[in-house]
């Protein structure tokens, strides 16, 4: 079984790594980092470089997408190239799934029509104009389409997609493994739940909402 | 201010990306990462590489050290050209950092005598022999020293961290930006939580005991 994460320029790097960490390790799976060139491929921060082993080209037929999001996405929302290799690779997966706004270029390549789906909560209505139906929930499936919220969530999109593939006892050993017992020093990590100030600010300053 | 976070063969990718993407939102901070050559460095499944921008070398004094752990880890005890750069980087730092079995290349530094401190549930034993005083916390603070266990809580070091540095408001904002609420599908996250035959075969097929 393969599995390709799909790096774009000023992607976000605990999007792609979340569901790397946990979902990547899947028995018999090979996670693949691909990109339109191979190469390191920089992080929205300008501080971190993944790299890309291979070309999207290389990998047309992986089992599952995992495609993360970040700043970097508005710039990709017209890129044929990759929305075509999203389209093509979506036609024969058995799981297309995201973490944060890369559901916003899932939508894009036209696969979350009429789909429940979830997306980082600032950018949440933009699903709409492609037809898909946004939640508010924390990891949502429809059909083969599995989206995640905002960055940390595709940690517990990886360990929901792996349980529902290699079976709970599984999942729970790479949460073991992953010391995944989260002790948050706040209580701030949805809008519902951080001071309003703050979320206020954060929608001010977003760079999320398309113009 | 400057966050050095350090990798090496084999280390546990989210181990570096959970600090990385948190702590790393500090105002005016630059992460950088470093290793002993630059380039790209693998972790642990060999699936993925991060790239190393600035050798040891080049980055002396750092404010804030940050240090993964993983598989690779044991290859690295002995390695003085790391374990000096640790300790004179460590001579001059604000807060000197670990995540999972990160601890035990600072312990092996000699930096942890007398210390407080934690690591990966499989490996808190080993701290012990270098006068260290293991901990079942998930984020250990002695002084200058931040410890954290394994793997996926260098998140909640992170925020920790940031909002002992930056404040509350500061770490909070970070929260809700990397929307940090998490909803694991299972609560087996530690060995006080996971079914005890899990924590068994685990423990049976640790790399993370040394021999």
């Amino acid at each position: 079984m393969q599995i390709a994460v799909v790096l774009f320029d000023r992607f976000t790097a605990l999007d792609a790594v979340g569901p790397y960490e946990t979902l990547g390790r899947l028995p018999d799976a090979r996670t693949v980092f691909v990109a339109e060139q191979t190469g390191p491929v920089r992080t929205d921060t300008g501080n971190l470089a993944l790299v890309a082993d291979l070309t999207l080209a290389e990998v047309p037929r992986p089992d599952i997408v995992v495609v993360p999001g970040g700043p970097g996405q508005t710039a990709q929302m017209d890129n044929e190239v990759l929305l075509e290799w999203l389209r093509a690779a979506d036609a024969t997966s058995t799981w297309t799934t995201s973490v944060c706004t890369g559901s916003l270029l899932l939508a894009a390549a036209g696969l979350l029509r009429g789909r429940r789906a979830t997306s980082h909560w600032l950018a949440l209505d933009s699903l709409k104009p492609f037809g898909a139906e946004p939640t508010g929930e924390r990891v949502v499936t429809d059909g083969k389409y599995v989206t995640a919220a905002g960055v940390s969530s595709g940690i517990d999109m990886g360990l929901t997609l792996l349980g529902r593939i290699a079976g709970d006892e599984h999942a729970q050993a790479v949460q073991l493994l992953t010391e995944y017992d989260p002790q948050p020093p706040y209580d701030a990590g949805s809008p519902r739940k951080a001071p309003a100030h703050l979320v206020e600010r954060a929608r001010e300053a977003s760079r999320f909402i398309p113009s």
